[in-house]
């Protein structure tokens, strides 16, 4: 049996991160930009950022949610006034300082100092504190709550270390901020949205995830709870992909967002936000991905088929043309999960196997390859991303006539994003092992298989001085804690810090 | 005959500015911020961008044209590159002159003097220069050509003087920047795009639009020629609405764009790029507008139908609102405009007079309020936003049965969505006056008539010096030259500058 020849150069198990980088290279995703930390996402990557967004904002809008937009800068005077908000973004802030240049008489440009601003604004991190000051303007009542609201906007956190989707200084993101007249009201808020980035990560990424609390100090710079989807790495390592925060009442307190309640007092609104972020699609990558580039889940794929005519440049290209544009029509006149098929015919100049490695690389979920004979015979030859090699090693090619092509593409559809979580889950679920002492956790992150995966623990739930010691510990094994997942699974054992009876379970692992 | 009670305060004819203000704030479009030049752009009004971007985004992607992303920081060094770029530009920047924040000690922050950039960074005011450099890798031959990218962001101008949605310091827009052979496509793809633009404006805003070339000196900072949609409000001023430019080489020259031609040789790119932005809605609220708030057309419409139960909070709700759904239902099945139906049930709290007031002043096009005596009757009080009065100066309520209502709507809507249209046409066309000479145009705008709209004139084109002096003359008169329309009326008679035999058309008025 001869060995396969796999498109990219790089292969997962010898070396993850540089895979990464190729696979974000040879499916055109993105690229640096050579603004520090920035990064350009290209026409592929950001078809599947719109994808991810219009299926997310269809959800957003389903739960009562409006869309708005709210500034860029923020002043600085914003952040003093949540201290623990402030201490938590501060060190990583882009600070607009001018607004003007002009020439230095050499012939290039600096800062205009007769522009110097007052007060300097910061590129927002986050828009708590700004959204919080038009809250406190638009509440009044109770009538006038819950009050919904969502942001589509660029953030900016200056990263020291970069990496392209999973850590950049600019990414792209919605953020929820929603205000509630009691904490009840906010933390179903919180874990409604919660669950739609559940819901969303399993069903239209094909990512399986945990759902769950993280522990207290990994909470968001001010919140009094924070709960996060977690997926597994093909390297083992996690990716936090989402987060929905429940702020109390200090967010409100520090923007004054007060309301007159049903007994005519005043009283402080429970505030949540949530978000998640272009980094969902470095999991979609480091889920899905294989040594011959990204396969996309066909739900967020920006073309679900592709076909290419094998193009002669003679005469016989108008005939097969003909062909394909029958095939296409007859692919996009089908729904295939709830949505019009998404069907590109590439009759761009150039040969049909490159253009196939192209589209292999980027992931199309089903590529069709029409030649002379495919339509003498009324057939078409077709490969499925999900399944590419046959046993002899080479490219898995099925045979259907055109109608059956073309009445079957919903079903393959379907199943192929199935396949692609089901195949993800059960990597996942054994990748996770139930550990019991810290003698063993020890043992199985230092063990020498190289993606170890995580460990699932018991604990008594430690807080303050004695939960920052054993996060000290982890961070020795280069482990954080993850979180602890929402089910009913009864807890009995001890913790593995303290000794003591546990109370939950919780996850440990590396992660991005 | 009684006199109509509008919903505004402000009547266009009395403070035309008072009145844009009111129905912003009355239809609950945007806000001040608090952040310099910023504005926060509410529910409403957010909704209405989306339906544009919807619209437009639809046809860009028709015209072959790549969405991507592209950093919102720009390096210093890029603007000096294309010297009358940076001329244009350089004067009203955002600038990041450091990455961190520290406390200064008195329980404020400060940027840290430690974290100062070495080259400070743009807030990027529009995107040629970045995307430039994006261009220069991504082509390598013909082959590569045209490459067609759009970008939708945010941008910062900082404007010393700011109207909502007409001049703001950060805006949203959208930037089309393409790449080509010959100045042929190039050319060809500016005109597509402005073409583009006029069908977006006329058919799904509603707003008539001139579309024309920009005399030289309003053509955008390094462009070769600049196109733009003209609308006039109904103060009679212009609102520039969209452009579209053709770059030539230079901007191809300072990023290094080039490319092997079909002989072998190298050779620079013709670029062009292309824009609309949230000014859009300025010019929907300034041409559609009537003294009750804003009137939005239904194809732009986030809700194109609001259905108010009358409810009583008593036990008869129940029934009434299961009538409500049927007619909810009914109406959401149906495509209008080629899309389905927007329909929204308004159940909260609250009079339902109070609310139709709202959404009269949201401008919602089609307004059904269902009272018990309705639902008795099988009938539904339906009022259209574009003739709200009948002649004894009260609401035009209309009583059809719920079935006539459901089935009526699709037409409805498409005959507001063409009324609208109409008027504001019939009002442009009646406010465009031909004059031949330079007194007369003095006259035209000197006389006692408030609002003078445009004046139609024809021109020998002065370029250079000659041109500046002309339009230092119109600057005395508050007057801007606007553009040249795209027709193929022939030309006979004198220039109304120069006495010349004149050679186009131009429009001149005041502007926003």
């Amino acid at each position: 049996m001869s060995a396969i020849r796999h498109a990219l150069n790089v292969k997962r198990e010898d070396d993850f991160a540089q895979w990464y980088q190729e696979v974000i290279s040879a499916a055109e995703m993105a690229e640096e930009s050579g603004v520090r930390g920035c990064m350009v996402i290209k026409p592929w990557g950001y078809g599947i950022w719109e994808r991810i967004q219009r299926l997310m904002d269809a959800r957003i809008k389903a739960a009562g949610v409006s869309n708005a937009y709210f500034p860029l800068f923020i002043p600085l005077g914003n952040f003093v006034r949540e201290a623990a908000h402030v201490e938590g973004f501060a060190k990583e802030m882009a600070v607009v300082t001018h607004h003007r240049l002009i020439a230095d008489g050499k012939g290039g440009l600096i800062p205009d100092p007769e522009a110097k601003l007052e007060e300097p604004l910061v590129v927002r991190p986050t828009s708590e504190t700004i959204i919080g000051d038009a809250m406190s303007r638009w509440i009044q009542s109770w009538r006038d709550l819950p009050l919904l609201l969502n942001q589509w906007a660029n953030v900016v956190r200056w990263e020291m270390r970069t990496r392209m989707f999973l850590r950049t200084s600019e990414f792209l993101w919605q953020e929820g901020h929603t205000a509630h007249e009691t904490r009840e009201d906010a933390m179903a808020e919180t874990l409604r949205a919660l669950e739609m980035y559940r819901a969303h990560a399993e069903e239209e990424l094909a990512i399986p995830v945990i759902a769950g609390e993280k522990p207290e100090n990994e909470r968001f710079p001010g919140a009094q709870g924070t709960w996060s989807i977690e997926a597994m790495m093909q390297d083992g390592k996690a990716l936090q992909a989402g987060t929905s925060h429940y702020l109390g009442t200090s967010f409100a307190e520090a923007a004054n967002i007060r309301f007159q309640d049903r007994e005519g007092g005043q009283q402080l609104c429970h505030t949540t936000s949530w978000g998640v972020s272009t980094r969902l699609i470095g999991g979609v990558i480091m889920t899905h991905g294989d040594d011959d580039g990204l396969r996309v889940p066909p739900a967020i794929a920006p073309h679900q088929v592709v076909i290419l005519p094998m193009l002669r440049e003679d005469d016989g290209d108008a005939a097969l043309l003909e062909y394909c544009e029958k095939l296409r029509a007859g692919i996009a006149a089908q729904d295939a999960l709830r949505e019009p098929v998404r069907v590109l015919l590439d009759s761009r100049p150039g040969k049909a196997a490159a253009k196939r490695w192209d589209w292999v690389r980027k992931g199309a979920p089903v590529i069709i390859e029409i030649g002379g004979r495919d339509m003498e015979a009324g057939k078409v030859s077709l490969l499925r991303r999900d399944r590419l090699w046959n046993e002899a090693a080479k490219p898995d090619f099925a045979a259907p006539t055109l109608e059956d092509a073309v009445s079957g593409i919903p079903a393959m559809l379907a199943d192929i994003q199935d396949t692609l979580f089901a195949e993800a889950k059960a990597r996942r679920d054994a990748n996770i092992e139930q550990i019991d002492t810290f003698a063993a956790l020890e043992e199985f992150f230092a063990a020498d298989k190289r993606y170890p995966g995580w460990a699932e623990v018991l604990w008594s739930k430690p807080t303050g001085a004695e939960l920052d010691q054993f996060s000290e510990r982890l961070k020795a094994l280069k482990l954080t804690l993850r979180n602890v997942p929402m089910d009913d699974v009864p807890i009995d054992g001890t913790c593995i810090f303290t000794g003591k009876p546990a109370v939950e379970r919780i996850y440990i692992a590396r992660a991005y």
